[in-house]
């Protein structure tokens, strides 16, 4: 399998233009930690995370209309569809990142991978290989 | 393995009286998603998460002097020392929580459990039970 099968079925994103208050409500509606932020052809800018959001919530802005592009992380570390699993989870553990977005040769937007998404399919993997050798011992 | 010696070595937690920025400084030092907010005998009264946030930060309030307590998720799941890592899981899922406070019988505060914990631990022992059986096989 490879990281991109591992992704939910449609990375949560919204445009460079959108505002914290968007970027925010897309987390929620689609319950998750992270959007990327896209330009007008789909290609990553940057990513909106949940501790993006701790870390601003501590200044004095109002926070809803800030535009999102001036708070994200960017530039952010990125994945394609040739990255492996162990490559991706150990970028994500050595730079503490719980999302890698993953895209094509033009930047642009595949998908969205969690930490929770590569565990999840290590399980998977590791569930198989042992009903596979005990199959072999019986 | 039980849940407790899949958490972190000590729970993160602010007191009752904190302040939701007292609670956003302490996920950023511990780099956590989730503080107990517990009482001066150590019991658990609610917890403050990263999605509480994502929800207080749409609103108008002047977000960090707000006592935490107005704002934490209370009353909150929370599963014991005989609880197993397949029925926490189990609720965590159900719930969509990423994180369940471990509490004794007095209700304080033994340990915070992620999500990731649990994945991380169920690896380690499909692992382990992998090698085991291909002790045998060889």
């Amino acid at each position: 399998m490879n990281i991109l099968e591992m992704c939910d079925w449609e990375a949560a994103a919204v445009p460079l233009e959108a505002t914290v208050e968007q970027a925010i409500r897309t987390m929620l509606d689609r319950q998750v930690g992270a959007v990327a932020v896209i330009d007008e052809n789909r290609r990553v800018a940057g990513v909106f995370t949940e501790r993006d959001l701790l870390r601003l919530s501590l200044g004095e802005h109002e926070l809803r209309k800030i535009p999102v592009r001036q708070v994200m992380t960017a530039p952010v570390e990125m994945a394609t569809r040739a990255t492996t699993a162990g490559e991706a989870l150990a970028t994500m553990v050595e730079r503490h990142y719980r999302h890698l977005p993953i895209v094509d040769d033009n930047g642009q937007l595949l998908g969205m991978l969690s930490i929770r998404n590569l565990l999840q399919a290590r399980i998977d993997t590791l569930t198989h290989q042992l009903d596979q050798v005990r199959l072999v011992v019986r």
